[in-house]
């Protein structure tokens, strides 16, 4: 069976110009057939990662591919900002961030919290029918 | 913001003959970019998933695409089985089952637990630099 377990491929990362440190598990990152990539994120409180953005040939990109990015949150809230707007996500709540939003997210709250992030290249659109 | 909360897309579930009732919440389900989709799973003690598989053309797939499938453990331990094997998760483990293993996920503990699935279409392997 294909596992793998807590540490394997664990991290402590500051990203972006965030505050403190977070604790980041990326999963199956070179082996994954999926068309997006994984990556746990254990938050302390006031711990942050910066606000950045992933866009292909936009001069502030931090990757060199464009990314969509969905943050999932399973434990604890934390505070996400998206081109300027913030709001507070719980526990079962999620964030999409489409390429070339500037966006970050933080724990300001007095416990940890922990996220799954899901990021990849956007799909093209389906064409339609009529080939248009 | 494109922000999805707690229960805007949550579904109380019976999968492939399992045991109970899965809590499940789906993310941004139509409206994502990602060639990915992402689920949280909520297993009460004594719930399962049944066994199943994910593979186009084959007679017992239980979907019409090849699917693999990412199973990330966020709370609480549970039972992962991939073709007659079994291995016990605990928080920030990982199992993958690529499309056309029997699968399936149950929660034997007196705990409840917490999954994020990530599932979709194996992508290609990349051709080599000669074509082949």
């Amino acid at each position: 069976m294909l596992v793998q377990r807590r540490g394997d491929n664990a991290h402590e990362m500051s990203f972006y110009g965030g505050d403190g440190v977070l604790q980041v598990e990326r999963y199956f990152a070179t082996t994954t057939a999926l068309p997006a990539q994984v990556m746990l994120y254990d938050f302390e409180p006031g711990t942050a990662e910066g606000e950045h953005l992933h866009l292909e040939g936009h001069d502030d990109s931090c990757s060199a591919t464009s990314s969509d990015e969905m943050y999932v949150v399973t434990a604890g809230e934390v505070v996400m900002t998206v081109d300027g707007e913030r709001t507070v996500l719980k526990a079962g709540d999620s964030a999409y961030a489409p390429a070339g939003s500037l966006h970050g997210v933080a724990n300001e709250s007095d416990s940890p919290a922990r996220l799954v992030l899901v990021y990849g290249e956007p799909k093209l659109r389906e064409p339609t029918s009529n080939g248009k």
